[in-house]
C-alpha cells in the first residue's frame, strides 16, 4: 500500500509558482512521484497536482498548513492536501438497475478502487444480495413524494454516522434535493445515460433512438442543483446502427455507464479531479 | 468502372417480399453483388437495398418500372432504381472555411467519390484557387439579408442548368430558405460541427468549450426546414482534455468534419442511404 | 422468450440463391425477422443468415433437412439450423484472473446472454465463491505437465455429461491439447490480451509496454491447434500514454478483455458467427 | 506568431529537479506557458518539457547553455532548448501515393503546421502538380538498386543545402540506408500502414485482410536501422467488417495514415516528443 500525500492547488496564474512549490517540497525532503500542472490562459488560472512519497518527507502533515501558508498566501492559493493512508469513504446509492453497482463493487473487491465502502443505500430492496455477498451494510429507504424530506434526513444521518466523503449515484433514480446536495459540494458523482448536454433529463435512450443518432453516450458528472448540468468528469460513446433497437441501445449503454462512472470514481479518490467554474481538470 | 444497378425499397413489412424481389431479379438474370435488408419492428417497415451487375441482366432498365410494378404494387413499395453509369451530379457550396471543400475535391480527384462535380458555389471569393486547380467552374454569389431571394434564385438557376442531383454544404455558412430546401428534398447534405442534438445552432465549439465536455463531435445530416434537425447520416467524436483550448477544439473538429461529411457524400452517391421518418438507414 | 429459428448458409456464389431460399421460407409461412447475406467476391462464396419467427411456420423443424435438401443440394450448401428454444450449453473455464468470468456470469444473470451455464471448470480453487453465488457447479481440476492427459480426459467427460456446446476460456491459462481442441471445432472461444497478431504468445502486456505502443488491445477468437492463430471474432483497443505503467496497461486491458469476450460469446450463441478459411463473418 | 522557448530535459530521477529548474526560469523572468513532466519509475528517469514566453525573459537564449550548465551538470541532464522563432525546416519525401503529402501540404498552408517546407523529394514525377500549386521546389530522384548510393548522396546534399531539420516520409516507398539514417537520428518520421508491431514489413493491408482482423491501424514512428522498429509516436485504428474488401481497407487506411502522420509531425515541430530507449514521451 502506497503512503503518499497529494497537493491540489488553484490560484491566479503568475510567475514563480512552480519554483516556490518545488522549493517548499524539496526543502522538506519530498520525493515527488507525479506532478502535473495546467494554465488556463483564458481565465488566467494556474492549477497543479503534486503527489509525493511520505517516506523521507520531514514535515509532519498536520503541520503542513501552518508551514505552507506563506507560499499559499503569496500566490492567493486555494489548495488541499490528501493522504493515501486516509482512504475516501464512499457511499453507493442505487435503485433497481444494478449493473453500475455490481461493477463498482467488483472493482473495489479486486483492488482497483482504493477506498472504503461503508454502506449502500437504496430505495428498493433488490440489490440486497450483492451487498450481502460483499458484506457491506445495505439500507433500504423507500422514497416517495410524501416522505422525501424524511428519507433524505435519514440518509444524511447515515452518511454522517459513517463519515462519508463521497456519494456515488450508481443509477439512483431519485433527484436529490438542493438541501441534500449542498451538504456534499463536488462530492456527489452521478452517471447520466447520454452524451450530455444531449438528451439531458428523462428517458435519454428513447429520445436517442427516436432522433436517429449514430452514437450513444454516457456521462459522469458532479451533482449540482441544476439537473444534469454539473461539471462533467468523463464521457464516452459507442457506435450504433439502424439495426440496433431500443433494447440494444440500452444494453450497449450499460457498458458505457459502467466505464464512465468507474473512471470518475477512481479519479476522484485518486485526487485527480479539480473543479473550477463548471468544468473539471483531470490530472493524469 | 463498374456497371451496376441499385434498387432501394421501403414498404410495410409482410411475408414474401424477399422471395418476390429475389425471384424477379433471378428471372431477369441479375447477378446480385450486394443485398441488404432491414426490418423496423416498431414501425412494421421493410427496407431493402440490392445492387446487381448489369452484365447478363436481360431486362432493359428503362423497362424496369413497367415490369417491376406488379411486385411493387403487391407490397405497396416506394422504390427507386439507380444505375452506376449515371453518376450523381454534385454541387459543392462553401464559404470561407475551406477544409471540407479541399478534402472532398481531393477525394473526388483520387477516385474515392464516384460522382461528377460540375460546379462550386460560394458567397466568398476565397476558394477560387481550389476550383481553378481542379478545373471546376466557381460561382461567387454574395448573400445578404437584402439580396437573399435573388441570390437563391441565381443558385437554383445554376443548379438546374447543371442538372445537379445533390448539394453538399461544405461549411456553407448561410441558412437556406424553405423555398430552396423544398426543391431538393433529402438531396442537401450539411455538416454541423457538433455531436447533434448537442450544441445545435450557432458557435458549437465555443459552447462545447464552455460546458467542459470531454469529447467533441461532428454530424452530417440532410437539410430540412428545421435547422440542424434533419435526418442524421453520420457522426463521429474525438477526445479532448482540459489542455485543449478553443483553438484546439476547432482544429480537432476540422478532422471530424472532413470524415463525417465525406462519408455521408460517399454513402449517398453509392445509394446506401434510405430516409424514413427523421432517421436514416445506412446499408453497408 | 423469443421462439425463432436461424438458418446459416455457406455455398459457392451463383445466381438464384436468395430467390430459392426466400421462396422456400415463404412457402412454409416463415415470418422473417432478420436476414443478412454476404458475398465474398475474392473467394466466390455466398454466406447468409436468416432468422424467422416460428409462430405461423408450417414446417416441423425436425423435417427441415429433408424438405430443404433440394435447395441445399442445388446450390452445394453447407448449412445449419438452430432454434432459440434450445439454448446453447456453455462451459466456462477459468484460472486465477476472474474478471472475465465474473463479467460473463453477471451478464448471464441479467439476461444479456441467452444460454445455459451448467458448469465452471478451473485449475485453481479461487473462483469457487462466484460459482456458489450464482449456483453453478464448480469443478477444480489442477493441471500439471504430468497429469495433463488425465485432466483433459476428466474435463471432456464432464463436458460430455453436461452436453456442452460451447467452451469459453475466460482467461484460462492452460493450453488445450490438439486432441481436446478437435472435439470442439469452432466451439472454443478464447480471449487473448493483445491486438492480434501483435504480441501473440506469452506476456503481451509486458511486451506492449516495452515496445511503447500507443494503444493496447484484446482479441476474442476460436481456438485451433495453432496458438493465437484461430479465426478472430472481435477486437477492441484502448488508448494509453507514457503515463501508463505496466499495471495501468493490465487494468485497462481487463476492461477490453471483458467486452471483447462477452461480445464473442453473445454473437456465437445468437448464431451470428460464420467461420470460413481463417476468418469470421459476424452477421449483425 | 508566438515567441517562446521550449526546454526538453531527460535525466536520472532524483529530488530537487523541479525546484532547481523552476528557480532558474523564475530568476530569469520566464513567464511559463506550459510545463509537463514525467517520471519513469522503472528506469528511474525524469523527463520534462517547459515552454515559456520570451517577452520579459531577461536571459539571452544564446547565453542559455552557459548559464544553465550548473543546473544541467548537477542533475546530469541531457537537454535542448528550441525557440519558436526558428521554425523547423521540413523535407517531405513521397513516392506515388500522394494522400499524406497532400494532407500535410494543406495543413501547412492553413497554418496548422508551424514549420517551413523548403523542398519535396520524390522518386517519381507524379506529385509535381501539388508542389507547383503550393510553390515548393520539387526534386525527382529516381532510385534503383544500382543507383541507390548516388541517389541518397544527392538527397543528402539537397537536405544539407536547405538546412533541413526533419524528414517526413509521406508514404515514401524506398528503404533508407543506415548511412542515410544515421545522419538524421530521431529526425526522420515514417508512417507505416499497420498497427505495429502487427504486420510490419511489406503489404500490411493484404495481410490484415487475409488474417481477418476486425480493426486496421496505422503507425507513425521515427526511422531507425531496423525496419518498422523505431520509436512509435502515434497510432490509431479504424473498425472494419467482413463487408470491407481489400480496397476498402486501403481506403479506410488512407484516412488513418493522414491523421497519424500529421499528428506526429505537429508534435515533433512543437517539441512535444522525447525519445528514450525505444519509446517516446509525448508531452501534451
Amino acid at each position: 500500500m502506497k503512503n503518499t500525500a497529494t497537493l491540489l492547488v488553484i490560484c491566479p496564474d503568475t510567475k514563480g509558482i512552480v519554483a516556490a512549490v518545488g522549493e517548499f517540497l524539496y526543502r522538506n525532503g519530498a520525493n515527488v512521484l507525479h506532478a502535473d500542472q495546467h494554465q488556463d490562459g483564458e481565465r488566467q488560472l494556474f492549477l497543479m497536482r503534486v503527489e509525493w512519497d511520505l517516506r523521507g518527507f520531514t514535515l509532519d502533515l498536520d503541520e503542513f498548513d501552518r508551514r505552507f501558508s506563506p507560499v499559499a498566501d503569496r500566490f492567493q492559493m486555494r489548495y488541499r492536501v490528501e493522504r493515501s493512508s486516509r482512504p475516501f469513504r464512499v457511499a453507493l446509492f442505487v435503485s433497481k438497475y444494478d449493473h453500475c453497482l455490481v461493477d463498482l463493487l467488483y472493482r473495489h473487491h479486486s483492488g482497483e478502487l482504493a477506498c472504503e465502502i461503508p454502506l449502500i443505500v437504496s430505495n428498493h430492496p433488490d440489490a440486497q444480495k450483492w451487498a450481502d455477498f460483499y458484506r457491506i451494510p445495505f439500507h433500504v429507504l423507500p422514497v416517495t413524494a410524501q416522505n422525501k424530506d424524511a428519507a433524505e434526513a435519514k440518509q444524511l444521518a447515515l452518511l454522517a454516522e459513517e463519515r462519508v466523503d463521497l456519494i456515488v449515484l450508481a443509477r439512483y433514480m431519485q433527484v436529490l434535493s438542493p438541501r441534500f446536495v449542498e451538504q456534499f459540494p463536488q462530492r456527489i458523482i452521478n452517471v447520466h445515460h447520454s452524451f450530455l448536454p444531449a438528451f439531458s433529463g428523462a428517458r435519454p435512450y428513447h429520445r436517442a433512438f427516436e432522433r436517429g443518432v449514430k452514437l450513444i453516450g454516457a456521462t459522469s458528472h458532479y451533482v449540482t442543483d441544476e439537473l444534469d448540468e454539473g461539471p462533467i468528469i468523463e464521457q464516452d460513446v459507442s457506435r450504433i446502427s439502424h439495426r440496433d433497437g431500443l433494447e440494444d441501445l440500452i444494453a450497449k449503454g450499460r457498458d458505457l455507464e459502467k466505464v464512465v462512472l468507474s473512471r470518475a470514481v477512481r479519479w476522484h479518490i485518486d485526487n485527480r479531479v479539480l473543479v473550477y467554474d463548471r468544468k473539471t481538470v483531470i490530472f493524469d
